[in-house]
């Protein structure tokens, strides 16, 4: 059994680690933070819980994150855990930082599209925690930074691509929809229901800053200068994030070939599941899981490789990963306490 | 391990029974049967299901089921269940029939309301799912009744209080609200999107086949001959249901002493949450669980009691509670298999 | 042409004045007032309405307001119409108010649901704005309380069988589910799209201040002190209201008196329409118009009456009952600028 | 006042029609025909429509649209369309169709993608009813092959600029993004609501049979060889479509540059409305409207244009635009039926 504490555990990325969390077999759980909602019970702010998750959430104390913890889990807006986390690992903790404080190796780019950091002599120690990619380092990891949900959803399915070099660089496109709590649980008007009901729209485009993210994986997995077009949108509905990505072959390739090349990559990740040219991954197959969709085709008369990947943005592509990353930083197994059976509506 | 075998599998409530049954520790699924599906695999037809069930959909076969199979649950539209239940029995299986065909105790009652019944000599014995309320008879039975959604939601906030002599039994009105789930994975007109979207609608005003089976119910745990007005209703969302309860109390009644009957008479029951009148229950607290979530106040003015009651139609109102009956049946927990964590959003 | 006035035109309920407004062959809308969003135009607030609406919202001042309008609309939280109203009306200016602040007849009411009131002399000449039953009032008002959303619901079914003495008054039961417009544009964790949606829930149970506002008007029209059981339930889509109404009958009643009696009621009037037994309300049905569809049947064997409306919250729950009443005020057609045809889906 | 007939009524593009031709000033809605429904009421398949549309559906009969219209829309499945416009046309009558069979004006096209045609005289004749780039034409047509929902998102924003010869023609990518009513009326599985909710999916990927009828029209118009990768998707939502569309610049390009190009293409054209880089359409702002909202900005670190539009699908992407045509071919202002004031939520 090791000790987690949560962070943020009142916003949905928190909330949704406490789902997880609390039912691993290996994981008690010992602190929950939230500074809306210290002094109240957990199942008072979400009442599902009543009966299952008895916490109450504290106002946060790194003193009593570091008596009380093994891992601790940060869920807090981005420019925050820098602030906390040199002190946690000073003390020997683990940390999975939620936000984009550690997803950037360099301090340029992070300070480029966020803020100054802080924290700089951890960036290069910090794993990027895309589980799948970056396995070998995350056993060894002290700091995981993990992924954004967009990066997430992109990155599965390119990798294996580009580590092959079959695509063009400078030709990719990605072209994103997520559900609305990745918006978050603040109050805003975008989010307000009458306004994000019978809603489809683009936003950030092209400036979103999950861009330099994704950016700058691409670049370290196929060693070029890799930088792609992004677009965001959002989709009426909870939770789900859905990414077609366009990109120009650099030989001619077959279908067969992609999904070889996805195949092999992926061969053993309980988590990846490669879709194939006729089967179209779809959000609602993976709404609750820790799964990513990947489909792919070729569009013949434009040789154009198109991937599609399907994720739940508050699993896979927030806190379920952050669950399989530190399953993987304490050894166990990387689908422990993930592998729950899917909803069938 | 018993070997559990779902007879309609690929229905909504099928499904469901192999989600619960699929992550169920003391379960192991061995023949899933479809009509419609027979040949395929069970992740073809769902396929959220890829890489944790790898089943193949059966054409029904008694034969097989009572090789393969310890318990067999019936998912089959009323009327298919009867004709081969009394087989399974006397072959020595135990039965969940999730349909009406079981749920009354005299087959006027089910005849006025269906068709003629062609197992009467079965009617005395089967007991009726409703767990809270027949534990002690369950763990002996051969076979149950599982209850529809609309009587469960209905009946667990009711029984307590009629018990107890607390309502004037002409007085109840059971006013329910169902997510579009409940009319089933058959196409419709009625549960096609864009129909659905947007509408709230009741539908056969006092006339639904549910009202005997609540009256059964009840007149049964009064001692006296119960009947209640029902009304349901159809909300644009695809799991959950709410009833809202009226009902004029015999004698004065405080909300202290309904919180007091309905807290003793589920005192260590696991699924029943009693919310009081301050918190009161919503679909999104129970939505994929198998709880049922209560809450009481009295109408001062007027000397009415109400009561609300959430579940989800799928799980506490269907298939859920078949595990339930399934657990108590087998000497299980109630619980096991059944109290994964809820989610937040 | 008469000149319009829309107080709190950026809310939800003053957003919809300003469609029907802007479409309503004898109005020229001159003034819109927003205190959030004074300055900006009103297209900018809400897009749909570019190349449609170029008016620019204006911060709130009665001189303008006299100098530019005949009929002013104020769509604000109560407690606010009553500090303003007296001044335009003494500048003999119409005013339809969507407040509660007009609604009732005696201040004693009011102030026991709301807060003390500042303009009690108006409220005996203040007519209450339920367009079917006191339209020969409202012909000569000045000032019209415009009805609450649940109130226009419950009253409409109810109010001619009351006249007629077909009801038990103390037995009325009043079931109503709303949209989540209801709940206005102002943020609110309740409103939030993650938490509304999937979610279906009963709040302010019997404690809502639309009971007192429904009692009152059936005390009058009933010339018997009647008081009704009301609760109010929230349902995931946008805009809808669908009310459930249970009654014990005086005498035993027929279907075809019911049907009779409503369809007398209501002759001639365009935008109530009867459904009868066999058709029942829809939210869907009702979307974007200015309709009150009503539906009827017995419960036989309990003797009890259902009676069922369905409207949507914003139009005749809301601003085009309001645009009804100025319509009446001013001797236009009572469906001038809100007939236009429903939507099909 | 012109006499209108609708051929397939009462699927959802068809239901539509009957909207807008019924609130149209200047037409006669004399004959709607359904195959399903032929001697029913209208109002009973659309109970909103009553009180407001009091047909009676037909049979389809060629006799009687001919004797009682002068325009025919045939709103049915492509290929029976063509069995019966040639008659149409013939005896004078103005056609506009909602099938494809008239959009293209190679046979061979048309062939390849859907099946053979059997009236291939009329399709030099017949013009693409794509009312802002075809409106000369459309004044003198009598027979409009009304274009798809998916083409009419991608040409309008990229017709302009293919004009102006500003994009590598081989650079185009169409992501669209679809509500379900685009699906239609007819059960299926996809549009059944427990499956189409939560769920955001690709479908025929790179395959759709709009992908030939946009290239059409791009290569005419442009007068190069144009093809382009067109993938669908389908959005939890009943009305709305929005479209991404990238390109390469053939110069470096502003985006002064493409404001100027779409503004003055567009200029004094009502329905479509350009939003410039800061602000992005969304499918709320059109629903239910005859608008086409185009936004546009350029992801300048990859010098990539980003075009954006967004349609409600059955208006300007169906029965909107089918109206609009109408309006052209008789002579009226093209807007006339169609500038209902939007709904803000």
């Amino acid at each position: 059994m090791i000790r987690a504490g949560v962070v943020g555990a009142t916003g949905y990325a928190g909330a949704e680690l406490v789902r997880l969390l609390a039912g691993h077999p290996s994981v008690e759980l010992t602190v929950l933070t939230s500074r809306q909602f210290a002094g109240a019970r957990f199942d008072i702010v979400y009442p599902a819980m009543a009966g299952v998750v008895d916490s109450t959430c504290e106002p946060l104390s790194l003193e009593r994150l570091i008596d009380a913890c093994d891992v601790v889990f940060t869920a807090l807006p981005h420019k925050i855990p820098m602030t906390m986390v040199p002190d946690l690992i000073d003390n020997h903790k683990k940390v999975v930082d939620l936000s984009a404080d550690f997803r950037f190796q360099e301090a340029a780019l992070y300070e480029a599209a966020y803020q100054p950091h802080s924290a700089k002599n951890l960036l290069k120690e910090a794993v990027y925690g895309l589980c799948e990619v970056y396995f070998d380092e995350l056993r060894e990891a002290r700091l995981v930074g993990n992924p954004g949900c967009y990066p997430t959803s992109a990155l599965l399915p390119l990798v294996p691509l580009l580590k092959n070099d079959m695509l063009e660089i400078g030709s990719i496109i990605v072209d994103s929809k997520s559900g609305v709590s990745g918006a978050g649980r603040s109050l805003s008007i975008g989010s307000h229901f009458c306004e994000a009901n019978d809603s489809f729209k683009a936003y950030k485009v092209a400036v979103h800053r999950h861009n330099p993210e994704i950016d700058s994986i691409l670049t370290r997995e196929s060693g070029k200068e890799v930088s792609v077009t992004f677009v965001p949108h959002l989709v009426p509905m909870a939770r789900g994030m859905f990414t077609t990505i366009y990109a120009v072959p650099r030989d001619k390739l077959t279908v067969e070939a992609i999904g070889s090349c996805l195949g092999s990559y992926y061969a053993g990740r309980p988590f990846v599941r490669i879709k194939g040219p006729e089967m179209v991954p779809d959000t609602r197959h993976v709404r609750g899981t820790n799964f990513c969709d990947i489909g792919f085709t070729i569009d013949e008369p434009h040789q154009r490789v198109i991937l599609t990947a399907a994720i739940d943005n508050l699993v896979k592509g927030a806190s379920g990963q952050a669950v399989q990353n530190m399953n993987i930083m304490f050894g166990f197994d990387e689908g422990t306490g993930l592998l729950n059976v899917p909803f069938p509506v």
